[in-house]
């Protein structure tokens, strides 16, 4: 069976996993994107955006990390786009267009159900509505032998941790303070769910840290 | 006139400045030194714990920097000492023995009032009943041209940065999860007051980051 892996996942200095006021201007919330400078210029985000080029070192290594090895993904409602309440219509997909970054099936958590989409390039959104637990049975099901990805938001990949359902974690701690947003660590304690530090290493746009369950 | 400083105050991955029950065994709370594992090989640490040698590299220049340039210190009660309350008597005279590392006028806060004390070494400590802006001007008036130093702890530090006093403030950030301690950053929005992340350097035990107000 393979793990299930948070990884990829952007923090401030004053521990914030997204900004404040997300929308569909701004699905990070307000100065996220600050946060995944490492990210932006790296050979995998390029790729992804359908650009050649991107540097090629620590920032890079961890990129590729963060979207490899992945039969299936789980997103929150909120990491799938700005809709909140009932579906009005199915014209929204996501924030990423035809062709959608994850290439394998996704389940999207909201309490409110709604039809499988097919999309391009082999991604199918999910909608769970029964939890995370029946997320992750269907999510490992999906993926076979490879590892599932709880992709976020911060409210998901909190839940997971609080379960201790996640194998190991991948932080990008980034250089800036965002003042305000959606808090990581708070009233979580994850040493006493059993997770250590077991990597740290840095680039020169980030500090790299892997956090396993022991 | 000076700057107001903040330096050498290490953090946990998880957002805490100091573990869980401080006491006279674990001044730092419960798991709060492993948090200062890139201090303690310095040359500056050794050096005033009476012993030769240590590390030379990046973070002994900030273990430097955070013990350097001050003509005044300011400390929060529990960072002097784990008496809470009246003074019973006049035995306790802070965690460092006779000679302690300050060598300078250092004000502690404290709702207790109490006579000055004169140590070994050119430390006198003050106790301040008037607040934090009392404080630091009593603290100013003593450093002359030379920094303040807020030394801690954690609610200290919190009210110097909300009220805006702290000039520059240096935070080694450890690869470590304490699960529980006392928060830096929760509900302090940094960003608002001004504070920017300035340096961010990391060494093989830390990720030292220097913020300031703009």
């Amino acid at each position: 069976m393979g793990r299930v892996r948070v990884a990829g996942f952007s923090l401030s200095l004053d521990g914030f996993g997204a900004g404040p006021e997300q929308s569909l201007e701004n699905p990070l919330g307000q100065r996220g994107p600050e946060m995944f400078t490492w990210f932006f210029g790296t050979k995998t985000f390029r790729a992804m955006t359908g650009r050649d080029g991107g540097s090629d070192g620590v920032d890079e290594a961890f990129a590729h990390r963060s979207m490899d090895g992945f039969g299936a993904f789980i997103l929150g409602r909120n990491m799938f786009g700005p809709i909140r309440g009932d579906w009005p219509d199915d014209a929204w997909k996501g924030w990423w267009g035809d062709n959608p970054p994850y290439h394998a099936p996704t389940f999207i958590l909201t309490h409110h159900p709604r039809a499988p989409i097919v999309m391009e390039g082999g991604t199918t959104f999910h909608f769970v509505t029964e939890g995370i637990e029946v997320a992750l049975e269907r999510a490992r099901a999906a993926a076979g032998s490879a590892d599932v990805k709880i992709g976020g938001g911060v409210a998901t990949v909190r839940q997971y941790l609080q379960a201790g359902l996640v194998d190991e974690m991948h932080v990008a701690l980034s250089p800036v303070l965002l003042g305000r947003g959606e808090a990581l660590f708070a009233g979580l304690d994850l040493s006493a769910l059993g997770y250590r530090v077991t990597e740290s290493t840095p680039s020169e746009l980030a500090t790299h840290l892997v956090i396993k369950r022991e």
